[in-house]
């Protein structure tokens, strides 16, 4: 078996949530699993020295009309939620979590995160409010309320943020195949080509 | 006849370089032909913010890498110029003095100038070494070197500038189709399903 696609993205990144409808689809097309890593853009952009992409001077209006393009070819629902960016912490926190504790259920809550923000514009940036949307999925939402504020649980995120940031992520989605990496939703053609050839 | 398809490039730009070897194919395929036109990011980063791509933090190790990968697998040849990024005011001054003056060979210097630059990794920032460019392709390079100091020709690419960044454009390569915006050399693959369904 080959090693799973490592996927990295951001819950406020609307490309990571295109790329979160795709990237089950592709590997498996290629006989590969997704490893899903949740990151948060806002601590890499201080090395990177980006801003927020729909923020940027012309940039901005740009990527808005292009990821509604792009949404509308996959056919993929998206609406730009009302507060943009969301600081993604407790989702990033509780699904690290999950990924210990149940870690069969962990990406269908980390799509239940995206849908319930880029799909319907909800609001999943507090901690209880991410406990409901686990709680949705018959998790104990609870539980998941109180992991958030323990140590080794922000301590996880932390980890998973230096070593994602070791390796070069500084964007979302970020997909690395076997080491080398694509950036972004448009990249997909030509990782799905590296994936069917095993590189150039 | 449809519209040709404008193409927004620098010539100091590796993936305007990587693009300007592919536009003319994919336009033919689509039966559209290709409105060239170089711009100068230096000044469009005033306004958006950005700073060179190969200088970012984190991003800059990413996108050499992947501007080689893409042009592995293009087959087109690419070497990392000692001097980069070079000043592209007087290629691009020479390339609309061309258009005007001798339109059926302007595109043909814009890749004369892109192979001397990123084919060779030749120094083409000065106007004498921008004529002699022009003198290969057996134009009149003298008469290149000396328009190059009017105002009029100043001129012309200030108001292309104006005209470039007024349709919103901000990077190299933009692609325009029938005023769609398409960024960057990873959109080829869309814009040849756009240009073929005529968009959605």
């Amino acid at each position: 078996m080959p090693d799973p696609i490592r996927f990295y993205f951001d819950f406020s990144s609307p490309y990571g949530y295109l790329a979160s409808q795709r990237i089950g689809n592709v590997a498996a097309r290629h006989g590969r699993t997704v490893d899903w890593h949740p990151i948060l853009l806002g601590f890499i952009f201080r090395v990177t020295g980006q801003t927020p992409l729909l923020d940027q001077p012309m940039r901005g209006a740009y990527f808005t009309r292009d990821m509604q393009r792009t949404a509308r070819e996959w056919g993929v629902p998206l609406v730009m939620p009302e507060h943009f960016p969301f600081h993604s912490v407790a989702a990033s926190r509780a699904f690290y979590w999950l990924k210990e504790s149940a870690p069969d259920r962990a990406v269908a809550f980390a799509n239940a995160i995206y849908g319930a923000y880029w799909g319907q514009g909800r609001d999943v940036d507090k901690p209880e409010q991410v406990a409901e949307v686990a709680a949705g999925l018959g998790l104990d939402g609870d539980a998941l309320r109180e992991a958030l504020g323990e140590g080794a649980v922000k301590d996880r995120l932390k980890a998973e943020m230096d070593a994602a940031m070791g390796q070069g992520v500084f964007g979302s989605p970020t997909m690395l195949v076997d080491g080398e990496m694509f950036f972004g939703c448009d990249k997909f053609e030509q990782m799905e080509r590296w994936l069917e050839s095993g590189g150039w």
